[in-house]
């Protein structure tokens, strides 16, 4: 059985651009962290640096962990606020993009300082919006130099990059599996992998499952994250709440390639109460782990051996359905 | 507990711009009602005009029906074939609209004799392909005559229209639900209907669920027909292999508006056995139909009262994936 | 020669859910207006109520105007804050839906005193964001009863939907022109109409050009709003900077119904000049207009006549990229 | 200034899984041959074997190419019709997969009678259709084990994959650029490459321009292909008809690389006239050619190397609709 964890954001403050006043109060990473120990199962955060709150220190953030019992597997520097808004690693200022970097570099001493797994780049702003505005030879060097910096300084520690097609930059040099892929064997740091998040592979037309063989094929596979969507944005959704099926698949998937580290949690529940969404979430995954505990594997893998679409969907729907056998 | 139909090409031969050479040889309507027969549960069939063979007669089709102790629910005429490729109602040429016409009021006497419920339009070719191609105002104008043309002449016959965005034209006139229902409104018709198709709503960016309460509402609805899809094509796949959560919540919505007339299956399996699909679909429904037995419709309506998601989603979770309350 | 206008956000503060520091610092009512002021050939704005300063009077934003010689097309209340966070109209609270209504109503007075030509209904937080979520019957019903209670509060004053798919909620209720037209046709006011958002509509999978003689022959359309997007999301580009062709087809379509009222603006230029995003645009209009002038109107109404695309087409790429005749 | 070329399909015959009669009669290969070469500045034909009749030979396929001055840039084996249905390389059934990979190697032979300059892989049927239908590692491996064959049977012969999201299978496994490049790279070969089809790209949410650079970068474009969509589906338009300033952007990105080699089109013109299509794509191809020789690069690459949205936007609409400087 999986170990869960989650984005910390879960637990913080939204706002979006039009409730420009926030669907709630803010609330600093201590708080986070206090609201996530309640979540039954939740063990491991990927918490974002700089903290919530300009006067949180590391001691802080270190003591609510070890008061709650949680644990953090991740850093992810805020590396797409106001001063990256045009981008981090790729933004046309030099000063900013070495901004980025140091941002990035001071988030492993965070990382180090709470034993974390790996440190997260989510370069959200790092891309462009208009047709003709980048040459994209130069965005992709920028990109893969920018994190390669940061992943050279320090060969000991683990990093990841979590890709995704858009948002808030209408296109992301880190669009898909793929891609993010072939910009890391170009970089060709051993230290450096991805974060494959199950909602940001939905919205790029991927199949997760097919994805997640793809980059564990090429020993590249840093984590994973878990949510739902209506498959055209990143609603940040509840676990199979939309997508049942292809998350059971992608749990079988992880099975399959002997997955042992956490599954975390990101959603952006705008409107639920954080903790309720999380917990249902994680219930979610539970009841479909015991799903595939009940599957005969024997009789899937033969199915999937002769490609027979039918066979492995009655296997599938009888499970979540009730589909008589 | 509903009684099952399906249109009847899912048991014909399937043929894309690809495969031109067909997925599989020619079958006759008479087979293809046989094999219908075959499948556990299903009773009623959309039945295509002019038929597959050439030399297959009503008498024949009537006969097979009789034998086999199947029903025509529909009779669509096929008025999207290369004659109509330009479009049916709405080609730009006066004398194949009136064909359009012709072919409709002779499908009228075949559902006549075969005893069906509806005479259903697909006008699949109606609509246009590029910008600035048409004239949109015309188009609709043709549209709505054609259709009121033919269900003028029969005011004692329902007819229903069946919506999709686009394929094979890149937009067809009818192509959601609520433009559907403001033709209909404009025509006037009292024997004018919609078929909704759950394949299509989800493909048009609908919630099926939704337009469902909206068609019937206003009177309209005379059919439903389901099929599930990843969202962006028609794929006519295997019911709830995609969306069990949203063919559920349809499901829901059936009974919610004392739905008592036959489901019907829209599917294509390319590379399927037909009978193995629809029987399959037909379980899934079935284990559906249980699980909603099962929820507790009360406190369902009370989460829904309160718009509250996360109590909805427990409740259907808990369902399909064993989510534990 | 059409007169141009703009949302008043164009010249804010944008924020999102990454950027939550937001993209610039905030801006006052009275500075959008004199920032919008610089933009040649603007003369209308469409202004959010209550104003972006919490002392800013309707007194100071007259006088804003008159100083700079703008004027008031439309007032929009800020139904979509986290007061609403779960719905404006739709709500499941009734104080809170009752709060929506009233604001509304103040709104008729800011739009009285500034003379401003229609209020203007964003309701973007009206919907659901997962299935099951929702009675959808009852959100149509609070959706009406709510508008309605406020348009038959002011008979004399003009009223219109500005209507979306999804955002901020995942599933808008008035989602497309067509629902909303029926939307609107079910409440019965004469006084309420249709905001034609070309961005909206093409993220709607609808052709823009197509719905605008649809909500015209219905005598609904009120205003129109221009802007581009990748046609998945509400993107808020330069118009014209991804679908010139359906833009101009659009342009085209305004001439078609004789529309002498302005052609707004809505963009959201998070990472650019709001002044020099707003002047590109009206440019790119502009230009528009002159290539509808110099095409032969008989000539493409014949090729329409005959549904040609390649006539069509022949004519528009000559125009747009040369293409020789 | 580039040469033109064509899939030899534009100008056969159409069929689709409604229009099951065709959109027009059969078109023998020579004939296809002798309709392209009525097409002003037509060089090129990527053509199709087996030929479209039975009986023709090549050396009637030469000749016809001989007598009408045409020349063969492609041969593309039929590796996606009936017999291939459930996959060709990867087919469960290993003789298939066989003759898949000897009908492969016989297109080589045809290739060489025929001087081309690549065969192409389309594996259209490759992938899978369903979750949990396929053990996508076991895919991927058929896949590439499959190209493997063919490509190292034959190191002297130039081979290039072309990549689709779906159709005519739900998910391909040559789906975007990236995910091919990373196929080509396990596989190994030198004598392999891509097909960049710009509407595969739209309809994969790639940026064309973009993924040519990369495609560029890794040494392995052996071929482009222009047409136009919707962007989500393979609609296979007029070139520029609805994305003319991402066509733009894709011939300036030609340009930067330096492409001498022709430009083909990949069109379906199922309603309109083969020859007129192509003729028109051509033109619009050209006096996008001529508005590139008319834009100041200097001042673009600036613009680019700002990342300055509105002033690369500024240059191209200047151009493309006429807004003024």
């Amino acid at each position: 059985m999986s170990e869960y964890g989650a984005g910390i954001w879960l637990f913080g403050q939204f706002v979006d651009r039009y409730a420009s006043d926030a669907y709630g109060p803010p609330v600093t990473t201590v708080q986070a962290i206090e609201k996530a120990a309640t979540v039954p199962g939740l063990k491991w955060l990927d918490i974002n640096y700089p903290f919530n709150s300009p006067d949180e220190t590391v001691a802080d953030v270190k003591a609510a962990l070890e008061r709650t019992g949680l644990r953090a597997i991740a850093i992810t520097p805020h590396i797409y606020m106001r001063q990256f808004a045009k981008g981090s690693f790729t933004n046309p200022d030099a000063k900013v993009r070495q901004a980025a970097v140091d941002l990035c570099k001071t988030g492993i001493g965070i990382a180090d300082e709470l034993d974390a797994f790996y440190l997260k780049f989510w370069p959200g702003q790092d891309g462009y919006d208009y047709p003709f505005q980048a040459d994209h030879a130069r965005i992709w060097d920028l990109q893969l130099d920018g994190v390669r910096q940061v992943v050279e300084s320090a060969p000991e520690r683990q990093f990841a990059i979590e890709y995704k097609l858009k948002e808030p930059r209408n296109h992301m040099a880190f669009s898909t599996a793929a891609r993010t892929l072939l910009g890391i064997e170009e970089i060709g740091a051993p230290n450096l992998g991805i974060v494959l998040d199950m909602g940001h592979s939905l919205f790029a037309k991927e199949t997760p499952a097919d994805e997640l063989q793809l980059v564990h094929r090429r020993g590249r596979l840093v984590s994973v994250e878990v949510n739902d969507n209506l498959r055209e944005w990143d609603d940040d959704m509840v676990v199979g709440s939309v997508h049942p099926v292809e998350t059971l698949e992608f749990l079988w998937a992880l099975r399959q390639i002997g997955w042992e580290r956490p599954v975390l949690l990101d959603q952006f529940p705008f409107r639920e109460d954080p903790v309720g969404a999380a917990t249902l979430s994680i219930k979610a995954i539970e009841g479909m782990e015991r799903m595939l505990d009940r599957i005969d594997a024997g009789k899937l893998k033969d199915a999937q051996e002769r490609q027979d679409a039918l066979a492995a969907q009655a296997i599938v729907l009888r499970e979540m359905v009730g589909a008589d056998a």
